[in-house]
């Protein structure tokens, strides 16, 4: 993909494309718009980056809590987005049996209790048995770190999903 | 309904019903999630104004480019929010002629050419003609003034949403 095709696209197209590379965050891929002509992809990734580093704590928390549970409610009924679709089902969360469905339901829910949102995790960087683990031990974080913890998550997850669309025809996507 | 229903719910029905009180931005519903307990539907409305006050100029701008045009594409192939349906055609922009909806698509590209962002106004406080004046009108501001100026009828939007939500029953939305 040419950068210049990236630079000539109207917001609409531009939203449509890059919307969700921030899990259900369209007002961010939108907000970096205004930042046009980008360099190259890192270039986008980097306002991306700096706009949610900006927020609040409560923005940050609010990106979080867009996020559906891993191998979750979303998974089991098929409500999530494509992007999470093809990350879970990477990771093997679509593949479950009914004892490791109840097992990480339990997890996810001493998460949010906890924490008071869901566990974000990169799932394409990471295997089941890895993602499990780390469940298990980021629910000895304090809340700030955990929270920063899980936005660097996000970053990863943000980082691939611009790769997929580049990689990718982006007419296609049109 | 009791505030303390809202006050109760997980932040999943939590943003699942207040979650497009600002156009396609469930981020802002969630950040505010953090608030509780809120005192009343105002309490709610001041911690989302805050919210967006905060961010900065591209995120406000980020905000008006995830809605949609008024009587555009996504009205014409059904593919709007429920909220913005239900505006758009309280507003009489469903059933205009083929004349009207090429004025509008010219007037709306008039406006996204001079700003960069589509056109938003409360269509429920305002009739049919008023918005085509203030359509005519806001093309004389110049950028700063009308992203101001267009983020307060987003704020006027989510006011009446939350409104909405309120006096419908909050179980019939979950």
């Amino acid at each position: 993909m040419d950068i210049n095709v990236v630079n000539s696209l109207t917001y609409e197209d531009f939203v449509k494309i890059f919307g969700n590379v921030v899990e259900k965050c369209p007002l961010i891929s939108a907000a970096v718009w205004s930042r046009r002509p980008f360099k190259d992809l890192a270039d986008i990734e980097t306002h991306i980056t700096e706009f949610i580093h900006n927020l609040p704590d409560s923005g940050k928390e609010g990106i979080l809590l867009c996020h559906p549970d891993l191998a979750g409610r979303d998974l089991q009924s098929g409500t999530l987005t494509r992007e999470s679709q093809e990350e879970q089902s990477q990771a093997g969360f679509d593949t479950l049996d009914s004892a490791e469905i109840r097992h990480m339901y339990r997890l996810n829910a001493q998460y949010k209790e906890r924490f008071g949102f869901p566990f974000v995790i990169c799932a394409r960087m990471n295997k089941k048995a890895e993602i499990l683990q780390q469940l298990s031990e980021r629910l000895m974080n304090d809340r700030a770190a955990e929270r920063e913890g899980a936005i660097e998550e996000v970053k990863k997850i943000c980082s691939l999903r611009l790769r997929n669309i580049v990689l990718s025809d982006i007419q296609t996507k049109l």
